[in-house]
């Protein structure tokens, strides 16, 4: 991460009743206008998030894949940045699109006709957001041991620069079976982290990532396992608890969904045939690979 | 809070080596779809946002004060529910305003177009979002003990009822100076616990609130202090960490920005005055009340 991506400032620290003047550190958070540039219908802001500056092509493409805007790398000719008068600061993401991709920017305004302060990204209607291009993912081969996802918290805790500096920062992870963290992003935003992570798999060529593992370190919602599901990623884990819609998500597209990972425990609200110890109740794998 | 907001669901517990299947209770999370209607433009969708079902209208209501479409209760004449056919379930609610209070649809439509992963609900510009219709708070008469924001978690935590069922609610809390506890919202988006309660103040008349705390059981983003802004809340305090921009904007409105408030410790990051024991530092105030 960047060095912007924190700022010092002076505040007053009281301890019981004592109190000193220090500097605290805390995570920057700016707004960052996310457009689109498409030779059919020209230059379109579609989203304006508030971000930890840092990844933000990467949080662009994240969201532009998350939403269905864009299918795989391919689709995107050039990501740039710009800098807002304003401010001075590289506060713009302009992504330019192929021809070949063609965004149904009618629907884009429909889409982003309305909006919520919690996540669902300017659906534009309820039904909107239940619709997911995509199926049900496959079980598969691969199982996840318990000792591995006891493990998560204390290899993102390692690897997770900023929450240690800001106590401020949500992480996504991404892991492997193995327990091997891969990739994380932070941000003070929970959907931004995720988009951060999931652009940068899409700049990879990684999607859709069907033999990996996303922990995330607050709540699972609704939004988080949409993304989790648009990346095929069949197993997400958070330190936090699901809500219910979460968990009818996850159970519609085949997803693993564990939360409350801390403490060495942890609940699978749904699939746990992907995790060694309780595939056993369900009987051998087709091709056992654990 | 009402029964719905909670559900039951099978769950695999893991403990170490050990797994039980079990009963684990989760907090709902269902769309919301908020529509306005007005003599002048009929009726309009301007949101949908994924809630914990219970204090809707509040939720609504506290909503469009936030965004500043409406100025008091005499704007709404009405608040209504109705069921989604689709689903069968009350989540649609139907705000009737006042012909007296115009709402802009055209600047609505634009404010909407874009939006946010993370809270900025639908801004359509960077600054748009900068701009708040507000003066600077004055600092007035009240201070506010240090003991008094050392016990805001207990009785917030005491207060919760469905964080201890679920561990998976946001909380935003009305307290006097005093530290009395007046009124409480949970939700799965701590934006929409927020909402709640301003729109619980909404409907009692009670706006500008300029002797009254909030406390979040989160982080302090941007967008939180922007809606005590805009409810005249002259201090807000946060379980977790400011942001950057939340500590730009309350340091540019007046407001006392508090963060990290746990174990018995806290930090200042704009406004000390309003605090007795830093109140000291500033000198008396204008008329001593503390």
């Amino acid at each position: 991460m960047k060095p912007f991506s924190t700022v010092e400032v002076p505040v007053m620290s009281v301890n019981g009743d004592g109190s000193a003047t220090r500097l605290d550190v805390l995570a920057v958070e700016e707004p960052l206008e996310i457009r689109i540039i498409h030779p059919s219908t020209g230059e379109t802001t579609i989203s304006v998030t508030m971000r930890t500056p840092g990844s933000d092509a990467e949080l662009a493409i994240g969201f532009l894949y998350g939403e269905g805007i864009i299918r795989s790398l391919e689709d995107v000719l050039r990501a740039g940045k710009r800098v807002r008068a304003a401010c001075g600061k590289e506060n713009i993401v302009v992504i330019e699109l192929a021809e070949s991709c063609s965004p149904d920017l009618g629907k884009l305004t429909r889409h982003f006709y309305t909006t919520s302060s919690c996540g669902v990204c300017g659906k534009a209607s309820i039904e909107a957001i239940e619709v997911l291009p995509v199926e049900e993912l496959p079980v598969g081969d691969l199982r996840l041991k318990a000792e591995t996802i006891h493990e998560f918290p204390a290899r993102i805790e390692a690897s997770q620069a900023l929450f240690e500096r800001t106590g401020g920062l949500h992480a996504a992870a991404l892991f492997t079976f193995d327990g091997d963290l891969i990739e994380l992003r932070e941000d003070v935003g929970r959907h931004n982290a995720m988009d951060k992570l999931i652009g940068s798999l899409v700049r990879k060529g990684e999607l859709p990532a069907s033999e990996r593992i996303i922990m995330v370190s607050g709540r699972a919602s609704f939004e988080l396992v949409q993304k989790v599901v648009m990346a095929g990623v069949p197993v997400l884990a958070a330190v936090g608890a699901p809500s219910s819609l979460a968990v009818e998500l996850a159970s519609r597209f085949g997803i693993t969904l564990i939360g409350f990972v801390r403490d060495r425990r942890f609940n699978v609200y749904t699939k746990p045939i992907r995790i060694s110890e309780l595939a056993k109740q369900f009987g051998p794998p087709t091709k056992g690979t654990c």
